[in-house]
């Protein structure tokens, strides 16, 4: 049962509803459904898709996350930066509007969903761990220029294409000449509008003394009431007949069936661009999701999460929609609004189904300007300049990760700047941990502890060199050691014993072994040897299922100062003869 | 002047150079010239390249190598693995035989070369890092089956085609049919020969009481000693005639010069192979350098090396080439045979260009199965299948990098191969550090340190969570930490303080940073404070420099008892009260 609950958490939630929570969970269902269908339609034409499938992928993929997922008050659906990761994909196999096209948007759900489902069963979160934080910041500040900058397009009233700023700018300057007046006057009013409702509208409602939850609340209806306005203004104005682009015929009811195509060269094409949506959504999912389970003492598990957001994904896959992640933006709408188990999130997708049934026909004549409006406000609070700032003064390396993800993504388009990205970063840490820190140690005058010659008045014997080694062996270091020993053993011409004091090893993988077996057989040939002090258990236990000890030219000493005791014989006798300040 | 020496080696030996150097120098390269020319116009033919371009690539750049190199005793020149990545390559481009195919060897060339002077320049070495040991013995295994394969065709004398084994199974399969009798029976002689001589030549001269320093050079001669065998039954039996493949007209005279084409298109498809020859070479370079320098208690400088071989190998592509590197078995008989200094590798070009002037005309009748005899036998003795159950029984993890790197390159050939086995052990790299060891700590009783719960009596309060973080903080195990603290404090509901005893933790990057700052902003949400313990210095220094301790919701105290005794203030006066054991 135990085990059921772990992979069902609604078995956990599920026992303990009560009317309370119902109407909790009703009333945040309520507010997050009026904030998602502007935000649902037009982050499904920033995918290149109708806007009709944004509503699809609001309704299924909610109500299986509220089966599966470990959160309590995540909101799943289409987000931003994971639609424009579709919309690069799609239209890297089809031209946006055909079916292709869509068939592409359901491939690209169905299998990151299977990405997300496989990582979790296989606890593979780990994975996600390669997007480092000034990858992920970089990639997100560039996504969300390239966002706005994708939708300058329909504000303007004019044509552009391509994924990338390099590709846009060109065909944007170019037909500047175009712009249709009545849409940009729509567009900016509305651009404005959201601006100042998400900065000024809570202060302002506070100001006329409306109630704090409520000013709260309303604060985040800035979208539908512009949605509503500029419906009412197109319809008043008749702004369509003068060339204003509306949504125009969404049809009614309830999501359709989907079958994505079983098509291998497909998924293989779309394989690296599923993963990508995979990742970053379970990134951006996680992320939310821990912040807001904290405020409440709750805790979730990063394994399920990659389940309920993997089933959510293979539902909006046979369901007509595209990929969807948790939100930032609407969950802590969600959570504020006061929902208390996933249910919430089910009782959403009642309300988007009942507005896909009944309200799509109202939204003939809503100016995709205005969708564009929504998008650009939305994302241009995602961008943060501020982190280059921060994190070049932080440390060098991990803006050059930031600025590297950055730029390749404005320059390159999304998939190559996070391979850049997570390139450039895993490298940078490589080479930070490529030079272990290795001491030259000596012996405190008079006592049985060791220290780094360079630091202390220590003493030495010059047939026995000391080496303390400051990290675990690994393949990154492993050659760094070579070097180091070699170093240190060509300039002394009388040594006789190397013993290297592994007190701070943790590790050591096959390649570090090897590179010891070679610095073993290369100072054999000096006829030097090779020694080990104070040798941690799990690594002693590993050595012993090598034959490197029964190779090893020298002995292992528990201590340092026993095998100091043991090489020079004379010291115990006579210390001030075979013992030497070390940097004579 | 020094300066300088660095960076021109030869200014530094060339000083002390005196006739006793000259003479051993000489000895070497007579040696050496011998071994090297029928592995020269094998390894060429490997590379799909006419025999002669093996012998061109022996001359300039062992010329150039002796004058940047820093390894007194590498033997620079055309080897296996090299020429199979350039067959590989170049074959992608061009048909074998082409010009085009050669223009594409000396493109090859010339990127690696100009890719290993810049990790020169930009003492980029490290990056030959990524390569660990567990991937270079799979690949090394995998290429070494893969170039035999390749090979058995002119033993056999059919047709085969193919770079991988499942490409070049059905070919040879269906023509076996078709195997040249002569041909066989020369070729199977040859590698029966072969085997034999590198294995019992030694030990029979021994036992003919031959002297021990010339039976050990006379041992390495059995590859010229068929190449003048099979040489003589050709004519004498006239077996051109009867269909056996020779190597036909070598053209006489030193390397023409020869100028890369400038063709950018080609360049960016040849980039990674080239980068991957640079850097596999690069790697069997300096290992053997740093082997044999250890012998003489010399050492070698890797980034030198880089622009040894980066020098060696523009001046390949400038003289009818193709990629060289300091192979393993030339350079141990260079050493064997007495060289003392670079000026060994000048002379031995000078002995390979008399060759390539007055010897050519005497290869026309050498039989191409004895060539691929040659490079069988050097190959498989490469081949190294107990690394397998080493690796196993010494970490699983290792054996992973190196199966993946075996399969992937016998199935998908070199570039897939290598390029698999690096994501794999980054990946289980990255996998081993995203957990870092985090302990709870307690006090132990009437002391001022403190322990692991699980593993200590010691003693805690409910209030305050110590927790002992034993590894530096990075983007691999960042969120790990957040979600210990999360559980940790999620079944602790009188929790008010978390103290991070941070002693262990050398470094915190960006992404470390931003979990620390948001596990605050949690903590802080559930009305907990955030505190940290021994801070060491240079980690102290860079938090300052961003605005975390500004934000702190906690202190920063100097131990961990001073952080117990500031956060519990009943703890001093009645420790009896406010500490009990923690595991209750």
């Amino acid at each position: 049962m135990a085990g059921l609950t772990r992979y069902l958490p609604i078995l956990d939630w599920g026992r303990a509803y009560d009317r309370h929570a119902f109407l909790s969970d009703g009333m945040a269902a309520v507010i997050v459904t009026i904030m998602l269908i502007p935000q649902s339609l037009a982050y499904a034409m920033l995918a290149g898709l109708p806007p009709v499938v944004g509503l699809y992928a609001s309704i299924l993929p909610l109500v299986v996350y509220a089966l599966f997922g470990s959160s309590r008050t995540l909101s799943v659906g289409p987000v931003a930066v994971v639609s424009l990761l579709t919309a690069t994909a799609a239209s890297s196999v089809a031209s946006p509007g055909s079916s292709e096209y869509i068939a592409a948007a359901l491939a690209l759900a169905l299998l990151s969903g299977l990405i997300l489902l496989a990582m979790g069963i296989f606890r593979l979160g780990f994975v996600a761990n390669l997007l480092s934080h000034p990858v992920i910041s970089g990639f997100i500040t560039a996504s969300s220029l390239l966002i706005a900058a994708s939708q300058l397009k329909h504000i303007l009233g004019i044509e552009a294409a391509g994924h990338t700023l390099i590709e846009m700018a060109p065909s944007l300057i170019g037909n500047l000449g175009a712009v249709h007046l009545p849409t940009l006057a729509i567009g900016a009013t509305a651009t404005a509008f959201l601006f100042w409702s998400r900065k000024s509208l809570k202060p302002t409602l506070r100001a006329l003394n409306v109630p704090d939850g409520i000013a709260v609340l309303l604060s985040r209806t800035g979208p539908v009431m512009v949605v509503i306005a500029s419906i009412l203004i197109v319809v008043g104005l008749d702004l369509g007949a003068k060339g204003v682009a509306l949504v125009g015929d969404v049809p009614s009811g309830l999501p359709p069936l989907s079958l994505p195509v079983l098509d291998l060269s497909l998924w293989i094409t779309l394989l690296p661009a599923a993963t990508l949506i995979a990742l970053i959504g379970f990134v951006e999912s996680v992320s939310v999701a821990q912040t807001l389970a904290a405020k409440r003492r709750q805790s979730i598990s990063p394994d399920q999460e990659l389940i309920g957001l993997g089933m959510a994904n293979m539902a909006a896959a046979f369901s007509s929609g595209y990929p969807v992640t948790g939100g930032f933006a609407r969950s802590v709408v969600n959570f504020d609004a006061g929902a208390r188990t996933p249910a919430a999130g089910a009782f959403t997708a009642i309300g988007i189904a009942l507005a896909s049934l009944f309200l799509t026909p109202m939204l003939f004549h809503l100016p995709i300007a205005v969708l564009a409006a929504t998008i650009i406000v939305a994302v241009l609070s995602l961008a943060d300049f501020g982190a280059l700032m921060r994190t070049w003064n932080y440390s060098r390396a991990d803006f050059t990760a930031l600025a590297t993800t950055l730029l390749v993504t404005l320059g390159g388009g999304v998939e190559m700047g996070i391979i850049a990205g997570v390139a450039v970063s895993v490298l940078l840490h490589l080479w930070a941990t490529s030079r272990p820190h290795i001491a030259v140690i000596g012996q405190v005058p008079g006592t049985q502890h060791f220290r780094n010659v360079l630091r202390h008045e220590v003493v030495c014997t010059p047939e026995v060199l000391g080496l303390r080694i400051d990290e675990s062996l690994f393949f990154a270091n492993a050659r760094a050691i070579e070097n180091v020993i070699q170093q240190e053993v060509a300039v002394r011409p009388d040594l006789r014993h190397v013993v290297l004091n592994c007190a701070a090893v943790n590790s050591i993988d096959a390649s570090a072994l090897e590179s010891l077996e070679l610095v073993m057989h290369r100072l054999e040939d000096a006829d030097i040897r090779l020694h080990l002090s104070e040798v941690k258990g799990p690594v002693m236990d590993r050595l012993k299922r090598s034959d490197f000890l029964q190779h090893l030219t020298g002995e292992v000493f528990l201590s340092h100062y026993q095998a100091l005791e043991a090489l020079s014989p004379n010291m115990r006798d006579t210390p001030q003869v075979s013992l030497r300040p070390c940097k004579s």
